[in-house]
Protein backbone atom coordinates (compact mmCIF):
# COMPACT_ATOMS: atom_id res chain seq x y z
CA UNK A 1 0.00 0.00 0.00
CA UNK A 2 1.70 2.92 -1.46
CA UNK A 3 0.67 5.07 0.91
CA UNK A 4 1.89 3.99 4.23
CA UNK A 5 5.28 2.85 2.34
CA UNK A 6 5.18 6.49 1.70
CA UNK A 7 4.38 7.41 5.29
CA UNK A 8 7.15 4.65 6.41
CA UNK A 9 9.99 6.54 4.26
CA UNK A 10 9.15 10.13 5.67
CA UNK A 11 8.18 9.53 9.27
CA UNK A 12 9.69 6.07 10.33
CA UNK A 13 13.10 5.73 11.47
CA UNK A 14 15.46 2.33 11.18
CA UNK A 15 17.59 2.34 14.73
CA UNK A 16 20.35 -0.10 15.49
CA UNK A 17 19.23 -3.32 16.56
CA UNK A 18 16.45 -4.16 13.24
CA UNK A 19 14.55 -1.64 14.72
CA UNK A 20 12.07 0.89 13.02
CA UNK A 21 10.21 3.29 14.79
CA UNK A 22 6.98 4.32 13.94
CA UNK A 23 5.80 5.78 17.23
CA UNK A 24 5.00 9.14 15.36
CA UNK A 25 2.03 7.75 13.65
CA UNK A 26 1.52 4.29 14.72
CA UNK A 27 2.12 2.76 18.08
CA UNK A 28 2.89 5.49 20.31
CA UNK A 29 1.42 8.59 18.64
CA UNK A 30 -1.79 7.22 16.53
CA UNK A 31 -2.80 8.99 12.80
CA UNK A 32 -6.06 7.93 13.30
CA UNK A 33 -7.04 9.22 9.52
CA UNK A 34 -4.18 6.45 8.71
CA UNK A 35 -5.80 4.30 10.51
CA UNK A 36 -8.92 5.28 8.59
CA UNK A 37 -7.20 4.41 5.27
CA UNK A 38 -5.61 1.03 6.34
CA UNK A 39 -8.86 -0.32 8.02
CA UNK A 40 -10.40 0.30 4.21
CA UNK A 41 -7.78 -1.66 2.61
CA UNK A 42 -8.22 -4.24 4.96
CA UNK A 43 -11.89 -4.44 4.13
CA UNK A 44 -10.91 -4.50 0.17
CA UNK A 45 -8.66 -7.35 0.75
CA UNK A 46 -11.05 -9.37 2.80
CA UNK A 47 -14.27 -8.86 1.03
CA UNK A 48 -14.42 -12.03 0.14
CA UNK A 49 -15.02 -13.44 3.25
CA UNK A 50 -17.52 -12.71 6.04
CA UNK A 51 -15.32 -11.36 9.52
CA UNK A 52 -17.71 -11.47 12.71
CA UNK A 53 -14.91 -11.16 14.96
CA UNK A 54 -11.59 -8.94 15.16
CA UNK A 55 -9.32 -10.24 17.34
CA UNK A 56 -5.82 -8.48 18.45
CA UNK A 57 -3.50 -8.16 21.22
CA UNK A 58 -2.60 -5.05 23.28
CA UNK A 59 -1.48 -2.56 23.21
CA UNK A 60 -0.42 -1.51 20.28
CA UNK A 61 -2.99 -3.57 18.10
CA UNK A 62 -5.82 -2.02 19.77
CA UNK A 63 -6.28 1.44 17.89
CA UNK A 64 -6.34 -0.48 14.36
CA UNK A 65 -8.28 -2.97 15.04
CA UNK A 66 -10.97 -0.68 16.36
CA UNK A 67 -10.86 1.48 13.45
CA UNK A 68 -10.67 -1.36 11.27
CA UNK A 69 -13.75 -3.17 12.71
CA UNK A 70 -15.97 -0.05 11.66
CA UNK A 71 -15.89 -1.67 8.34
CA UNK A 72 -16.44 -4.80 9.02
CA UNK A 73 -19.15 -3.89 11.35
CA UNK A 74 -18.38 -6.42 14.26
CA UNK A 75 -16.32 -6.55 17.64
CA UNK A 76 -13.03 -6.25 18.53
CA UNK A 77 -11.44 -8.65 20.88
CA UNK A 78 -8.05 -8.10 22.41
CA UNK A 79 -5.48 -10.75 23.71
CA UNK A 80 -3.88 -9.55 27.62
CA UNK A 81 -0.44 -10.36 28.00
CA UNK A 82 0.16 -12.56 31.42
CA UNK A 83 3.17 -12.61 33.24
CA UNK A 84 2.28 -15.56 35.38
CA UNK A 85 2.18 -19.15 33.74
CA UNK A 86 -0.37 -19.59 36.34
CA UNK A 87 -3.49 -19.36 33.89
CA UNK A 88 -6.93 -19.71 35.09
CA UNK A 89 -9.52 -21.57 33.62
CA UNK A 90 -11.65 -19.47 32.28
CA UNK A 91 -9.04 -18.07 29.44
CA UNK A 92 -7.41 -19.44 26.06
CA UNK A 93 -3.95 -18.85 26.60
CA UNK A 94 -0.71 -19.56 24.19
CA UNK A 95 3.23 -18.60 25.26
CA UNK A 96 4.84 -15.76 23.09
CA UNK A 97 8.00 -13.96 23.43
CA UNK A 98 8.40 -10.12 23.14
CA UNK A 99 11.63 -9.26 21.16
CA UNK A 100 11.16 -6.05 22.38
CA UNK A 101 11.13 -6.50 25.52
CA UNK A 102 13.09 -9.48 25.81
CA UNK A 103 10.64 -11.45 27.90
CA UNK A 104 8.40 -14.75 27.50
CA UNK A 105 4.71 -13.79 28.18
CA UNK A 106 0.96 -15.68 27.89
CA UNK A 107 -0.84 -14.05 25.45
CA UNK A 108 -4.68 -14.93 27.21
CA UNK A 109 -8.29 -14.25 26.03
CA UNK A 110 -11.53 -14.57 28.01
CA UNK A 111 -13.59 -18.43 27.04
CA UNK A 112 -16.56 -16.25 27.13
CA UNK A 113 -15.48 -13.87 23.93
CA UNK A 114 -14.00 -16.31 21.47
CA UNK A 115 -15.75 -19.71 20.08
CA UNK A 116 -17.37 -21.75 17.92
CA UNK A 117 -19.00 -20.10 14.91
CA UNK A 118 -16.84 -17.10 15.04
CA UNK A 119 -14.88 -16.39 12.03
CA UNK A 120 -11.80 -14.15 12.91
CA UNK A 121 -9.80 -11.57 11.06
CA UNK A 122 -6.62 -10.97 13.50
CA UNK A 123 -5.29 -7.45 13.08
CA UNK A 124 -2.03 -6.47 14.57
CA UNK A 125 0.10 -3.42 13.59
CA UNK A 126 3.68 -5.69 13.09
CA UNK A 127 4.92 -8.90 12.00
CA UNK A 128 8.24 -9.72 12.18
CA UNK A 129 9.42 -13.57 13.50
CA UNK A 130 5.85 -14.29 14.25
CA UNK A 131 5.38 -14.84 17.61
CA UNK A 132 2.70 -12.69 18.51
CA UNK A 133 0.65 -13.97 15.53
CA UNK A 134 1.56 -17.34 16.08
CA UNK A 135 0.28 -16.94 20.00
CA UNK A 136 -3.08 -15.37 18.77
CA UNK A 137 -3.53 -18.37 15.95
CA UNK A 138 -3.24 -20.93 18.39
CA UNK A 139 -5.94 -19.44 20.82
CA UNK A 140 -8.25 -19.07 17.74
CA UNK A 141 -8.07 -22.59 17.17
CA UNK A 142 -7.93 -23.82 20.95
CA UNK A 143 -11.24 -21.39 21.13
CA UNK A 144 -12.48 -24.00 18.42
CA UNK A 145 -13.29 -20.76 16.46
CA UNK A 146 -12.25 -19.97 12.36
CA UNK A 147 -9.23 -18.06 11.21
CA UNK A 148 -10.11 -15.98 8.25
CA UNK A 149 -6.95 -15.07 7.74
CA UNK A 150 -4.15 -12.09 9.10
CA UNK A 151 -4.13 -8.11 8.71
CA UNK A 152 -0.56 -6.41 8.89
CA UNK A 153 0.11 -2.96 8.72
CA UNK A 154 4.02 -3.23 8.71
CA UNK A 155 5.82 -7.20 8.29
CA UNK A 156 9.16 -6.68 8.35
CA UNK A 157 9.03 -9.82 5.72
CA UNK A 158 13.10 -10.23 5.69
CA UNK A 159 12.53 -12.05 9.48
CA UNK A 160 10.11 -14.83 7.73
CA UNK A 161 7.32 -14.63 10.19
CA UNK A 162 4.71 -14.05 7.28
CA UNK A 163 6.24 -16.27 5.00
CA UNK A 164 6.73 -19.06 7.31
CA UNK A 165 2.78 -18.41 8.04
CA UNK A 166 2.08 -18.39 4.08
CA UNK A 167 3.57 -21.84 3.93
CA UNK A 168 1.40 -23.31 6.36
CA UNK A 169 -1.60 -22.32 4.56
CA UNK A 170 -2.41 -19.13 6.44
CA UNK A 171 -3.56 -15.66 4.23
CA UNK A 172 -1.34 -12.67 5.61
CA UNK A 173 -2.12 -9.51 4.26
CA UNK A 174 1.03 -7.45 4.47
CA UNK A 175 0.03 -3.72 4.13
CA UNK A 176 3.60 -2.66 3.58
CA UNK A 177 6.31 -5.18 3.71
CA UNK A 178 9.52 -4.60 4.41
CA UNK A 179 12.57 -6.58 2.28
CA UNK A 180 15.47 -4.95 4.25
CA UNK A 181 16.41 -2.59 6.49
CA UNK A 182 19.08 -0.85 7.07
CA UNK A 183 20.02 3.01 9.60
CA UNK A 184 22.48 3.97 6.43
CA UNK A 185 20.84 2.56 3.07
CA UNK A 186 17.36 3.01 4.56
CA UNK A 187 14.20 0.78 3.63
CA UNK A 188 13.57 -1.61 0.76
CA UNK A 189 10.13 -2.84 -0.07
CA UNK A 190 8.91 -5.92 -1.66
CA UNK A 191 6.86 -4.94 -5.02
CA UNK B 1 -25.74 8.59 29.16
CA UNK B 2 -28.95 6.43 29.33
CA UNK B 3 -27.09 4.04 26.69
CA UNK B 4 -24.21 3.68 28.28
CA UNK B 5 -25.92 3.08 31.75
CA UNK B 6 -28.24 0.37 30.25
CA UNK B 7 -25.55 -1.72 28.75
CA UNK B 8 -23.91 -1.40 32.32
CA UNK B 9 -26.74 -2.76 33.76
CA UNK B 10 -27.42 -5.53 30.98
CA UNK B 11 -24.27 -6.91 30.53
CA UNK B 12 -21.78 -5.55 33.36
CA UNK B 13 -21.24 -7.54 36.65
CA UNK B 14 -20.30 -6.28 40.45
CA UNK B 15 -18.05 -8.35 41.61
CA UNK B 16 -16.29 -8.90 45.08
CA UNK B 17 -14.02 -6.24 46.18
CA UNK B 18 -15.63 -3.23 44.39
CA UNK B 19 -14.85 -4.29 41.18
CA UNK B 20 -17.06 -3.98 37.86
CA UNK B 21 -16.62 -5.88 35.20
CA UNK B 22 -17.50 -4.39 32.07
CA UNK B 23 -15.18 -6.70 29.85
CA UNK B 24 -18.20 -8.13 27.56
CA UNK B 25 -18.16 -4.52 25.70
CA UNK B 26 -15.44 -2.25 26.90
CA UNK B 27 -11.80 -3.71 27.65
CA UNK B 28 -11.29 -6.89 26.71
CA UNK B 29 -14.21 -7.17 24.17
CA UNK B 30 -14.52 -4.16 22.52
CA UNK B 31 -18.20 -3.29 20.82
CA UNK B 32 -17.22 -0.37 18.33
CA UNK B 33 -20.70 0.59 17.64
CA UNK B 34 -20.85 1.65 21.34
CA UNK B 35 -17.69 3.23 21.46
CA UNK B 36 -18.70 5.39 18.18
CA UNK B 37 -21.78 6.40 20.16
CA UNK B 38 -19.84 7.75 23.12
CA UNK B 39 -17.44 9.37 20.85
CA UNK B 40 -20.04 11.51 19.34
CA UNK B 41 -21.11 12.28 22.64
CA UNK B 42 -17.99 13.45 23.88
CA UNK B 43 -17.85 15.97 21.00
CA UNK B 44 -21.19 16.88 21.85
CA UNK B 45 -20.20 18.06 25.60
CA UNK B 46 -17.06 19.51 24.32
CA UNK B 47 -18.52 20.88 20.96
CA UNK B 48 -17.29 24.70 22.39
CA UNK B 49 -13.43 23.11 22.71
CA UNK B 50 -11.03 23.01 20.15
CA UNK B 51 -9.18 19.93 20.44
CA UNK B 52 -5.74 19.04 18.77
CA UNK B 53 -4.77 16.23 20.80
CA UNK B 54 -6.56 13.08 22.77
CA UNK B 55 -4.10 11.69 25.62
CA UNK B 56 -5.22 8.43 27.26
CA UNK B 57 -2.79 5.64 28.61
CA UNK B 58 -2.54 1.79 27.72
CA UNK B 59 -4.24 -0.45 26.69
CA UNK B 60 -8.09 -0.17 27.52
CA UNK B 61 -7.79 3.87 26.83
CA UNK B 62 -6.53 3.06 23.37
CA UNK B 63 -9.95 2.01 21.57
CA UNK B 64 -12.58 4.67 23.06
CA UNK B 65 -9.77 7.14 22.47
CA UNK B 66 -9.29 6.65 18.38
CA UNK B 67 -12.85 6.52 17.60
CA UNK B 68 -13.33 9.26 20.01
CA UNK B 69 -10.64 11.28 18.03
CA UNK B 70 -12.44 10.96 14.71
CA UNK B 71 -14.97 13.16 15.94
CA UNK B 72 -12.24 15.91 16.54
CA UNK B 73 -10.44 15.02 13.02
CA UNK B 74 -7.41 14.62 15.34
CA UNK B 75 -4.88 12.70 16.35
CA UNK B 76 -3.79 9.78 19.55
CA UNK B 77 -1.36 9.91 21.93
CA UNK B 78 -1.46 6.96 24.08
CA UNK B 79 1.13 7.22 27.63
CA UNK B 80 2.82 3.76 28.06
CA UNK B 81 3.01 2.14 31.79
CA UNK B 82 6.73 1.85 32.72
CA UNK B 83 8.06 0.02 35.33
CA UNK B 84 11.28 1.04 35.63
CA UNK B 85 11.61 4.27 38.22
CA UNK B 86 14.94 4.70 35.31
CA UNK B 87 13.08 7.44 33.38
CA UNK B 88 14.83 8.60 29.77
CA UNK B 89 15.71 12.21 29.39
CA UNK B 90 13.73 11.63 25.78
CA UNK B 91 10.09 11.45 27.90
CA UNK B 92 7.42 13.10 30.42
CA UNK B 93 6.76 10.64 33.34
CA UNK B 94 4.35 11.01 36.38
CA UNK B 95 3.80 8.27 38.92
CA UNK B 96 0.85 6.58 39.06
CA UNK B 97 -0.32 3.33 40.88
CA UNK B 98 -3.09 0.56 39.77
CA UNK B 99 -5.61 -0.49 41.81
CA UNK B 100 -6.21 -3.59 40.11
CA UNK B 101 -2.69 -4.36 39.53
CA UNK B 102 -1.45 -3.15 42.45
CA UNK B 103 1.96 -1.67 41.67
CA UNK B 104 3.38 1.69 40.96
CA UNK B 105 4.23 2.40 37.99
CA UNK B 106 5.84 5.50 36.13
CA UNK B 107 3.41 6.50 33.02
CA UNK B 108 5.39 7.99 30.00
CA UNK B 109 4.94 9.88 26.86
CA UNK B 110 7.84 11.14 24.62
CA UNK B 111 8.24 14.39 24.31
CA UNK B 112 8.10 14.73 20.52
CA UNK B 113 4.26 13.90 20.40
CA UNK B 114 3.23 16.72 23.19
CA UNK B 115 3.92 19.91 23.68
CA UNK B 116 3.35 23.97 23.92
CA UNK B 117 0.54 24.55 21.64
CA UNK B 118 -1.32 21.37 22.32
CA UNK B 119 -4.91 21.44 23.39
CA UNK B 120 -5.68 18.37 25.00
CA UNK B 121 -8.68 16.19 25.32
CA UNK B 122 -7.56 13.54 27.84
CA UNK B 123 -10.14 10.03 27.09
CA UNK B 124 -10.20 7.20 29.60
CA UNK B 125 -12.21 4.23 30.04
CA UNK B 126 -13.04 4.59 33.61
CA UNK B 127 -11.94 6.57 36.53
CA UNK B 128 -12.09 6.09 40.46
CA UNK B 129 -9.79 7.40 42.74
CA UNK B 130 -8.53 8.87 39.74
CA UNK B 131 -4.02 7.71 40.10
CA UNK B 132 -3.83 7.31 36.38
CA UNK B 133 -6.02 10.43 35.03
CA UNK B 134 -3.67 12.71 37.78
CA UNK B 135 -0.85 11.38 36.10
CA UNK B 136 -1.50 11.92 32.51
CA UNK B 137 -2.78 15.50 33.69
CA UNK B 138 0.80 15.84 35.36
CA UNK B 139 2.08 15.10 32.09
CA UNK B 140 -0.07 17.39 29.56
CA UNK B 141 1.11 19.85 32.75
CA UNK B 142 4.76 19.37 31.91
CA UNK B 143 4.47 19.22 28.16
CA UNK B 144 3.48 23.06 28.73
CA UNK B 145 0.67 22.36 26.84
CA UNK B 146 -3.33 23.03 27.79
CA UNK B 147 -5.91 20.59 29.12
CA UNK B 148 -9.11 21.22 27.44
CA UNK B 149 -10.81 18.61 29.62
CA UNK B 150 -11.34 15.06 30.30
CA UNK B 151 -13.96 12.66 28.86
CA UNK B 152 -14.17 9.45 31.10
CA UNK B 153 -16.39 6.67 30.12
CA UNK B 154 -17.39 4.94 33.60
CA UNK B 155 -16.81 6.89 36.59
CA UNK B 156 -17.06 5.16 39.82
CA UNK B 157 -17.99 8.63 41.70
CA UNK B 158 -18.40 7.27 44.98
CA UNK B 159 -14.51 6.83 45.06
CA UNK B 160 -14.19 10.53 44.99
CA UNK B 161 -11.36 11.06 42.14
CA UNK B 162 -13.40 13.01 39.76
CA UNK B 163 -14.88 15.17 42.25
CA UNK B 164 -11.03 15.90 43.34
CA UNK B 165 -10.19 17.09 40.10
CA UNK B 166 -13.25 18.84 39.67
CA UNK B 167 -12.36 20.88 42.62
CA UNK B 168 -9.69 21.87 40.99
CA UNK B 169 -11.51 23.31 37.98
CA UNK B 170 -10.52 20.88 36.33
CA UNK B 171 -13.71 19.86 33.82
CA UNK B 172 -14.79 16.10 34.32
CA UNK B 173 -16.93 14.91 31.87
CA UNK B 174 -18.18 11.01 32.55
CA UNK B 175 -20.72 9.34 30.68
CA UNK B 176 -22.04 7.47 32.90
CA UNK B 177 -21.43 7.82 36.71
CA UNK B 178 -21.74 5.23 39.28
CA UNK B 179 -23.28 6.32 43.04
CA UNK B 180 -23.01 3.07 44.64
CA UNK B 181 -22.56 -0.19 43.55
CA UNK B 182 -23.17 -3.94 45.70
CA UNK B 183 -23.21 -7.58 44.40
CA UNK B 184 -26.65 -7.50 45.61
CA UNK B 185 -28.05 -4.69 45.43
CA UNK B 186 -26.88 -3.49 42.12
CA UNK B 187 -25.78 -0.17 40.47
CA UNK B 188 -27.05 3.20 41.19
CA UNK B 189 -26.03 6.08 38.96
CA UNK B 190 -25.96 9.74 39.64
CA UNK B 191 -28.68 11.69 38.17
Amino acid sequence: MQLLENRIISDGVVKAGDVLKVDGFLNHQIDVSLLNKLGEEFKRLYSDCTVNKILTVEASGIGIACITAQFFNCNVVFAKKSKSSNIADDVYSAPAYSFTHKNDYEMIVSKQFLGKGDKVLIIDDFLAKGSALNALIEIVSKAGAELVGCGIAVEKQYQGGGDNLRKRGIRVESLAKIKSMDEKKGIEFTD
